[in-house]
């Protein structure tokens, strides 16, 4: 075992750091105050000097201008990146996307790859991925309804959508669509990719969450799919392949967001410090001093240190064994990482008193934004109960005769 | 012991019950939509039927239009008046009105109480209660840094404040400012009534909490006191009372608070049930029918009802045996309550999965703005730290020779 | 409502708050470490001072010798008797014989009665109740194997049971056995009184419980009932009947334990505070004076508070409006109060740290052998399970059409 | 970075496992039930098997008759020898003597290491650490009262010490004495061998533990020292250095205390899964199929999983760049994997019912065993603090100018 970062992979890790600490952070608070939208200009000028200087892309092939990094190595650039709201943007490297050029990349043909994924990859345009469904368990994929009926050379696409990340300004969604009712459960739906100027594409609404609507790349959009036409070449990968695309786009998918989230529960963390030791709570006596507040200090650094190590382990796995190697750690992540997200964050915000409510800091972003980091991509509960069944029909298993 | 409820506090019960069930639910999707302020007309109108109903101002005593209830009943109507985010503005029972209308009612002078009690108990002016400084820890009020010196017939204000609820429209503040600097802790603050058109009030800003700066009623203000000049007269009790006034206000206010938070925690009780009982999983199988599901709701149940009789056995001690009886008691369940409240909301929402995140119900209003219950009027960890320190040194007292 | 004791109790409780502090503590650590058994002539010494001074039984009728209280009224004595191991022994009130003398009190034959309930409840014999089963989960009455065979004026009984407590030493059991394997699911079980000394009913084992298998009153056995024959007229209550008899025995037994529980916590709260302010962590520091020790003593405290008072709404609740009324309150406390129970536990221990963990005091006693209180009645997951599916239904019924 | 183990490790891991699996868990039982003391002959007869196949003391160096190990592969043995409570006895790696032979090592002469070192290295008598005190506070050294007194060439010892660890039927303790009253306070204390038939050694009583006061190997004694003589030569280390070598020897201590832990949360976690798999709770439904059970199988998974991955990084830190570049990790390791192994020990008896807390199983045994992993070496509450303040110490540095 070795634990130690090769010299390249820290040399390019500083640089990254760097760019976040003294080119984003200054601007953070203006950004974010104003929208992404309206920031659009300052964000594209940002992206261009992260190009400049040969870093964008951390999770692209070289082959479409990428870093070509491993899951790993990755993965230790997503958390740097997630110590701002700011950093997956500016390096190319922000769900939805992320996730939309890979499968692009895999199943893509090449018109698709011309047309969409490397002005995507080239962050010259954006795009939405569109399965969730407002009235139908996301944990139970026979349950969607939207449908994809083919007729003669094309696809019409009937049904509703939400929590479309990013739909709002987007150039295409690839949509999650029933093909086929009577199929077995995990062959029913396809992937289809729809250019949002498509007539029968209708953006309902941004929804409100915490109060916030957002909009452009911070939005998640209400879409109703009415008698939606796209080409049948619009079809990403074969037909009834949806489940196994959409599986395999949120493998990896989850190393990054794990990631993204320790990056948060890293700048969480420095917040908290740096206000234990300027708060002062009498003269002489500091928040830092109180022994509450060192037990947070204590618990915080333990328990995001080992979730940064079983994310770490689960993406070498990945890496060195393949996915499916790592199922049953990539399922522990997800939901142990945003248990530890939400747990620092919340502390954080109680060090800082009435200012930790404020949009003064960061935190309160954090706070309402990854509130649904237990939620999103199936809650936490569900994903205990999938691994806790894996876990132990592997017991039965071995029990039965066939050792480790 | 008695733990049932006499049949006239039954039927008042149930007229308020009925009053927020049939009148306020349907429409505080679109009140709160719109915002207080924007809804002014709507809620005056609700406020005018409230008080036709003879239900207006369950806190309030009966020789300034209230109903004269104990603590013990005001904290059942609390219960209910809380189940919506409008109820106690609607019956004008609302923070921090109701406060500074407890302390204008036993400190004001006859002048004081005309030009500004009685319309505030009708409910025909707003008020603000400025406390909170920004730079100064609220748990030690010797860290106050906001002055008021006298000149001649006048009081001279200057400091900055924030977190002046509802500062926004009111009509004027309660200032809490040192007056002697030098004078033992708690006797160096004295509160000065400031009508909010009196040059050198400036609100700075309504603070923006989790996204939202809010307005009028539904605002948090930062507030400069700059060279603002009242006359003498407008102070509040003695010099020097300004930390005992304070003390007295806060504590019916906890209980307040409390029985307010329990009405929430049954509002999100009630949906997460509902939710439970709803949310199809699959043909024939119910969110309610899976057991971690079950588990948060006998667990929220046990809580809920544990942590209200706390509460109601608070109001009970205060009502039958006075304040000092009951400091602990207070103490205990400010953070308790809070605790619980915290809990009930975040499983609410996560029982809601996508939609609790939303603004589609109103559990994601409900966490965002209550996030604060376990911050103001004290951190939760410096109220337990004193209530341990009075129930240790009572040990140590009896130990030494005291008794019970 | 109204929290206060009338003066008759508080006298009572005076009372036998000062027998349990002043005859009880001095002794409880020899007479624990030499055990029940050895200590029998010093325990029914004690027991014949609180006879004479009229305090024998608190929870038997006043027909058969006792104090005749209401179940609100036991439970605060309950409660009194739990600070010690050798309260409910000393006084008359120990499991399991106060369960069994309220069955033989209810369904006894004027025969039963003479022989078997006068005696146990005068404390010259005791007895035991053999239900639980070492194969089948206790939680599902549908698993029940050990049979009672009827053969004449005979019911032949074969089975195995286990923790049946206190079957070591005593006269008889009362066990539960099925009758008609063909009934529905809680007809199928019979009550039967088994005098230990019947030939076919072997005593196995006292089950070693974390390294103690104890002897007499404090033990737990594992006992086969091999083809022992006893007369039908030992049958308890009908035929078919042991279910619902267990039922009732079981409610009223949980006020008991959640009250003991509570009395427990009180002890050890009371030890967390002596030890805090007792012990010195460097001259002039106490561990009173830690933050984190004053966190414990304030949760601990908010905690036990608000347990005790839903512990007593359940009695209440079942002295005035019967046991049905009362069906989810009982539920609640039971596992809520083992929880808290659990919790305050642990932190006393952990606040006397080595100390805590030896048996040099009786923290180690009550956190080994109430480990059970998860436990036994059934594990607290079970009746979360059945309290939420009961909470879930009422909503579903309500929102049917029903009201309230 | 890389997670994978070296294939000679890997082979030496397969042995030990196979020896723990093959040759002691069936023994496991009697012997646990029969004690330490009473299965001399046969916990013989078992290391010298061991010694048979080369796996002798793990931890030692090949000097001295050990395997040599990095921290990190000892840690990874550790694990496994953890699975059983025999194991590090049997493998010649249990504590205390572990650490003793450490300090002989680093510091003993050459007469010291040839009369206690090398019979103890192989197992041929037995020794004890007497360090923690009754009456001070472990966590501050400046509070120790034992005293040595030089006396010509002598040491005159008088002290009282408690929770000595197999004290009973050791040839000789390692005694931490005050030399200095007037010295700084960490270097008033030096360390002295004391045979145990030196006259005024007496052993005062095998503590109780949780009802067991045990003997032989697995005790915990009480030591008073009454002018106890010893030649100066038996000192061990310079003068003054006792906390310094305390340091040193519980460093690497924690690492094997931690390791040990996490082998007996995979025993636990393989227990609750087997339970879960074979527990049938209605015919066709077993335990493993409810979700609580499900919630823990997955939480448990990764909590015991990422809590070692920060054990394991700790002790490669401490093999790659020293003990002092891992203080901060080895002090979060303490606390938070006690905390795990509570955790996990917990759900695992839930999950058993009645069956988790007799002594059937292993579980009871860990369960008070292991209570005190929380308290010894140091309370967790005190790790925190200590961690937080070096923590809170290197931001404010970092924050003065120091540069990461």
């Amino acid at each position: 075992m070795d634990f130690s970062t090769p010299p390249a992979t820290t040399e390019l890790l500083a640089k990254i750091r760097g760019f976040v600490e003294e080119r984003l952070l200054p601007r953070e608070a203006t950004i974010l105050g104003q929208g992404f939208a309206a920031s659009d200009a300052e964000l594209q000028a940002l992206r261009a000097e992260v190009k400049a200087l040969g870093l964008w892309g951390p999770q692209l092939p070289t082959s479409i201008g990428g870093l070509g990094l491993s899951l790993l190595d990755h993965g230790l650039v997503s958390e740097l990146l997630g110590y701002s709201p700011l950093g997956h943007y500016v390096f190319g490297a922000q769900a939805p996307d992320a996730g939309n050029i890979e499968i692009l990349e895999k199943y893509g043909t090449p018109a698709q790859r011309e047309r969409w994924l490397d002005p995507l990859a080239a962050g010259e345009i954006r795009s939405c991925f569109s399965m969730t469904e407002p009235d139908n368990a996301g944990s139970n994929p026979t349950l969607l309804a939207c449908a994809a009926r083919r007729d003669g050379d094309e696809y019409v696409i009937d049904g509703r959508k939400w929590f479309t990340t990013a739909a709002d300004g987007a150039a295409f969604a690839i949509v999650m669509a029933i093909t086929d009712p009577e199929a077995e459960a995990h062959r029913r739906a396809t992937m289809i990719i729809v250019p949002t100027d498509t007539p029968g594409f209708r953006l309902v609404r941004n929804i409100s969450i915490f109060g916030h609507a957002g909009g452009g790349y911070d939005s998640h959009a209400e879409i109703a799919y009415e008698g939606c036409r796209v080409p049948a070449t619009n079809r990403l990968g074969p037909e009834g392949a949806g489940f196994v695309i959409a599986q395999e786009r949120l493998g990896p998918g989850r190393i990054h967001h794990c990631m993204r989230w320790l990056g948060i529960c890293r700048r969480a963390f420095d917040m908290l410090c740096a206000r234990a030791n300027a708060r002062e709570l009498a003269p002489g006596e500091r928040l830092a001093d109180k022994q509450i507040i060192q037990a947070w200090v204590a618990e915080c650094r333990a328990r995001i240190d080992a979730a940064r190590l079983l994310t770490l382990h689960a993406a070498w796995t990945i890496d060195n064994h393949g996915f499916q190697a790592a199922r049953e750690s990539v399922s522990l992540i997800k939901f142990h990482v945003a248990e530890v997200l939400g747990e620092v964050l919340d502390r954080a915000i109680q060090a800082h008193g009435a200012l930790g409510i404020t949009d003064d800091t960061v935190l309160s972003f954090f706070y309402t934004r990854e509130r649904g980091a237990r939620i999103y991509d199936g809650p936490d509960e569900v994903h205990k109960m999938v691994v806790a069944r894996r876990i132990l029909s592997g017991y039965r298993r071995r029990a039965a005769g066939g050792g480790k």
